[in-house]
């Protein structure tokens, strides 16, 4: 593992200052001095990306496809070494770890099958008509290109799949842009050998230098200076809604304003129907324990709301739900800051009026320390619409129960509610249909709309919706997970009168690539 | 000619404040007291878009088709009405309008078609796979809906086209947005024609009540209430980068940001190859008389930049360029305010020291006012980069030749500008494969790249790009031309594990729609 920060093929050691990883379940620091990047390297890893954006956009789709399925390799190949520190960094559990790395290289084939596929491309031909009336229609061929070099910030609870070589770098680096990430400061020793494997393949596959390049830093300033350097096109972040936001402000104030994608805070509210807890409450709350603890509850997607209206099925499902969190083992979380601030706003939460608690688990693991205990909380109705606190995001293993008195008032909740990456309802086939208004308004308040699965459990594939309105995300129009995602690092250009032979091969009339496309207004390979 | 504001189906009259509009041939007000709308009435028209939002964006899309088609259909009914108020409130001619009202009525034909097809909502569906290993694939539905009420800024220099019911509105009412226009007070006449049909056909389709409002005000109140409305999801602009960026900066500083998509400023550059000049100098001179002359200039395509490098080609270029530009009429600007501000720009430009003058029109028309001169000006390459200041937009007839000693200078003078809507080259077919690394630079620098076209004349059709990098536009990643605009007005929303008969009909398993959509992986009807 080289803790040095990497700029185009070369190593960088910045001005020698350095900081350690720390394991979370420990408090105690891990090995590796990773170097703090300076400004100078910021200007060099930008200018070096500009300069490989100008070649690498233009790189046939097999070879970025083969750049991409070989990082997917080399990374199983250190799989073993890259989960040990993963744990190590981050607390979390080898299977989730190694179920995160499959994800990982899942993804980084899923965009080479994308780009050897090509149809991604949205190529749109209209042939010149010369003897339309009344003015002839010129030939016109409009397909997607690369926005420019990307900065992508990892994350704290994905150290592998929204990280290095994560969702973010794989869809910019399918897409054509250049690519530098800003390591997450928790797991910079993930980072680092995630990062040599890129740099290795690039270079291995003659790739041009600063394609790929990696700053560290504990602090803020890298962070700030990348997405203010004027060779950076576009922003991914996965974070809070604090650091999201001060991204964009940051994006939107430079010379050039440039998008930023932010995935940031949701609660996801789950709607609990009363035929459904009349059938299954049970079940439910066995779905919504584990929904709720799993991986500590640090995921975007943790539903950190459920509503139901007053009946004896919502008893039943407090009571199961109760025992069920009260028997969850507390477990180490991502950093000591997301623990602190964890138990901060429990407590807040626990020592408020409007809030009764309807179950805290005591399992403390006190060999460790960052412990995360599962707690679930209960409000009513009236009491949550009286208080916009109780709207933002707890992470971490927490929910809050809303009861309603009815329909109409669990109605007035979800209207309340600010944009959310998903929206989910537990219903009975029967009662559906009489919850249309309901339904309807779970597609208004998120971009993932569920009926009886929990949220947690992202599948990455074609269909996947991962965003929603502000602020689950910085702009609703696009997915950070799955295929589409590709589109926040791409912009339509049109050819106009072009000469057939300097066109881009996916527009070339006889359609070399054979990618779907729509020719003439039909659609046709 | 009904002069209130209208609000849904209510007709208002604010405080009974109004404004006239004025004939910028002659400077004198025009019939007709537009009444100035206040915020109360801002309140409303979003309360009842809002409202009227929930309803439309269900309503099926043959409905909707109709509506759209209905609208072209009357405003060819008041065809001649609507021109020759168009024209005394433009100072545009005729045959101009008479294209635009095509246009226009095209437009909305155009997306009727579109949603009749259907298959514009990208609809992705992966069938679920209980048996999946390791785990089960769920079942995912992905389409995509409307954002939500739509603020549409109506311009200064389309009347019809980028109007009331122009490309905006249309894409937008395609989208399932409701609308709310804000009209351009340079023509309310015209605004409110158009819109007394728009609301018309509305009612006579029974659509909800807010799907379309439109406020009048002649300064930037009610526009700004507009774009920070609550209510309001996302604003289109056709205008200066000034107006532009003042509506983004509104509305990023909002609680919740909304999208922007505002076209603004573009000098649009064409690079004029030393063989093609040498072989067509004075059929490209007359080109670029009539591209830079056509409407008085006032296009966002008007090619306000020429670049050439030294030779007996150019030299001829400009003598007959020169010729032509000194013998068009001076023509009737859109407003005052651009005609002053035409004044003002070239009078500096030709007081310049570093600029030197190819042609001024002397064709003054003293029966009018506010009169546009056609005029085209010189400057070196070194000059060119050594000023910021020409590099700005000068709205109108004029056009500024920047002359490189070699193509290595081009080439800076093309790396020194910022986004554009358009760029342009000149060149013969023998010549082209030697400038590969500048028609590269062109796509990187605009959205659409044309070879042998002038940038006027804007084909509205699938495979058009009308947006570009900044300060082009607010947001490179989308058109306001061509079908594919409608993308600015919708967000994908994904359903998972859902009940097929509660589905959206773009995403039921059997297809009733017949629409092509990515079923998984694989694209079919």
């Amino acid at each position: 593992m080289d803790t040095r920060n990497i700029i185009g093929y070369q190593y960088a050691e910045g001005d020698n200052f350095t900081f350690r990883a720390v394991d979370p379940s420990s408090g105690t620091s891990l090995p590796g001095d990773f170097y703090i990047a300076t400004l100078t390297e910021v200007e060099e890893a930008m200018n070096l990306a500009w300069k490989a954006f100008s070649e690498y956009q233009h790189i046939g789709k097999d070879k970025k496809a083969a750049f991409l399925r070989a990082i997917a390799e080399e990374l199983k190949a250190i799989g073993p070494e890259l989960i040990e520190r993963a744990m190590s960094e981050s607390g979390l559990a080898a299977p989730r770890l190694q179920g995160e790395l499959g994800r990982t290289t899942n993804q980084l084939n899923m965009f080479a099958a994308l780009l050897e596929e090509g149809s991604w491309v949205e190529a749109i031909i209209d042939i010149a008509i010369p003897d339309r009336q009344p003015i002839p229609r010129v030939d016109i061929r409009k397909m997607m290109v690369p926005l420019g070099p990307a900065v992508v910030f990892g994350a704290s609870n994905f150290p592998m799949a929204f990280s290095v070589a994560g969702g973010d770098t794989a869809a910019a680096l399918a897409a054509g842009c250049a690519v530098v990430v800003k390591a997450h400061p928790a797991h910079p020793g993930t980072s680092a050998l995630v990062a040599g494997v890129i740099k290795k393949v690039a270079e291995a596959h003659g790739l041009p230098e600063g394609v790929f390049s990696i700053l560290y830093d504990d602090g803020y300033v890298i962070g700030e200076a990348l997405v203010k350097h004027p060779n950076t096109k576009i922003v991914t972040f996965t974070g809070s809604l604090k650091g999201g936001t001060a991204l964009m402000k940051m994006a939107r104030e430079r010379d050039e304003p440039i998008p930023v994608f932010a995935e940031m805070g949701s609660i996801n509210p789950i709607v609990l129907l009363p035929l459904a807890l009349e059938k299954r409450a049970e079940e439910l709350a066995k779905t919504f324990t584990d929904s709720i603890t799993m991986s500590v509850g640090q995921f975007c997607t943790n539903p950190g709301l459920l509503l139901g209206i007053k009946s004896t099925g919502l008893n039943r499902f407090k009571t199961a739900l109760a025992e069920g969190i009260a028997n969850v083992n507390s477990a180490t979380m991502l950093t000591q800051g997301i623990c602190l601030n964890y138990n901060k706003l429990v407590s807040e939460r626990l020592t408020s009026p409007e809030i009764s608690v309807i179950a805290q688990s005591d399992k403390l693991n006190s060999e460790k320390v960052n412990q995360g205990l599962a707690t679930v909380t209960e409000i009513s109705a009236v009491d949550f619409l009286a208080n916009e606190k109780y709207k933002e995001e707890v992470f971490g293993p927490y929910s809050l129960l809303v009861v309603a008195d009815d329909a109409h008032q669990l109605e007035q909740v979800l209207n309340s509610l600010q944009g959310q990456l998903t929206a989910a309802i537990m219903a009975d086939a029967e009662e559906l249909p009489n919850y249309k208004q309901i339904t309807k308004q779970l597609a208004i308040l998120a971009g993932r709309v569920i009926l009886n699965n929990p949220p947690t459990g992202v599948e990455v594939g074609n269909a996947m919706m991962h965003g929603g309105p502000f602020p689950a995300t910085s702009d609703s129009r696009f997915t950070s997970v799955g295929t589409s995602s590709i589109k926040r690092f791409v912009r339509p250009v049109c050819w106009q009168n072009w000469q057939e032979d300097l066109l881009p091969d996916e527009l070339k009339t006889d359609n070399p690539l054979k990618i779907w496309r729509l020719f003439n207004n039909e659609y046709k390979k």
